[in-house]
């Protein structure tokens, strides 16, 4: 019987480690900045040793959002641009008179956006193009520290 | 060898227990009608039990979308008027010849949405910001009954 | 003690089968080119063989993404006309300055629309509306061989 709970034991280590979950933490100033996480999202990986499944990149907050762009400067103020054309900054929104804030159109934007994206990964290796990066865009109205959670589930 | 088919038992219902798919009813009125998710998710991971891991957020069919947003009566005005003025629901669609539906509004917003969130959880709570709402936007032209799919997937 | 190290590699044998990661390759003309990849994702579900669980659809590149529609011609062209509408491909972009290419439109989009979905199954059968269907949309400028992601992770 006690070799029996040994081999159980052994299971759920295994188990255990198909899930790894971190905080990644990015000083941001808001006004659509955008922060490329992929460096530390590929470094994470690594640490972590799961070699095929996936990764959830995660921010908390209601006005800042993750998706995958190709990362140059042109690109960052075509997306600054498309943003403040689509959901101006300074125009006046039903938000700002619950609170006094100044942020609807964070709010607004980053509902659009979404705050997560779930990229795959085998042999270790994300399975991005070779021009796509993992961004993260603050649409705050001021610098923020934000928490990004990477989330890793995978063997 | 019973004792080792018992260990081999034993690690099936370990597996087992790292999926569970609920379900979960919504009445709504449809026009950018918004529901908080949030309470029932939170209810039914605590139910579930699981620790770590993520829950997937997906509503069946093809004229609504899951987001986060703060919730409050203002942001609620503000994204009613944003997609009003982004894809009128009066105007005429070419989905209304296909079927003589009135809803390609609805479409077009629930394709741009998209109906599924991922949120990861630790220590059997979400990792979302404090004003972070799991929200369904119904934007069909019509009352429904949503049916919402929570899958935790987790140890 | 042998038949206990049976059941663990028993263990580790249930594990391995909980991932499955393939690639799907499409050919398009981009332009806004949408295709179904229901009938692709469902047969591979099938043919991976796990009852419970989700699919991540993800396309790798910058210049397409990922969403659900009910698929139909008319449909069809409300969602060219509404991309065209909102980030039209023949304005100038900052983009265009960068590499000399004419796709910042197509850049845009897809930052928008992301290049990923997760859609949950359970009894081998995926979790959707009767008229939604998971599609791919090619924002590029020019025809594209696209590689598309469908990772299965479940029981």
């Amino acid at each position: 019987m006690p070799k029996c709970v040994l081999a159980v034991i052994r299971a759920r280590t295994i188990l255990s480690s198909m899930i790894k979950t971190t905080e990644y933490i990015v000083q941001t100033q808001g006004h659509c900045d955008i922060h490329d996480l992929t460096p530390a999202l590929r470094h994470t990986l690594t640490a972590v040793g799961l070699k095929e499944g996936h990764a959830l990149v995660f921010v908390a907050g209601s006005t800042a959002g993750v998706t995958s762009v190709e990362f140059e400067p042109g690109l960052v103020r075509d997306i600054h641009e498309f943003f403040e054309r689509l959901i101006p900054e300074q125009r006046d929104y039903f938000h700002h008179a619950t609170w006094g804030d100044d942020n609807g159109s964070s709010h607004l934007r980053a509902a659009l956006l979404k705050p997560s994206l779930t990229i795959p990964f085998r042999d270790g290796q994300f399975m991005t193009g070779t021009w796509q990066q993992i961004v993260l865009i603050d649409f705050d109205t001021r610098p923020r520290q934000r928490s990004i959670i990477f989330q890793f589930i995978g063997e």
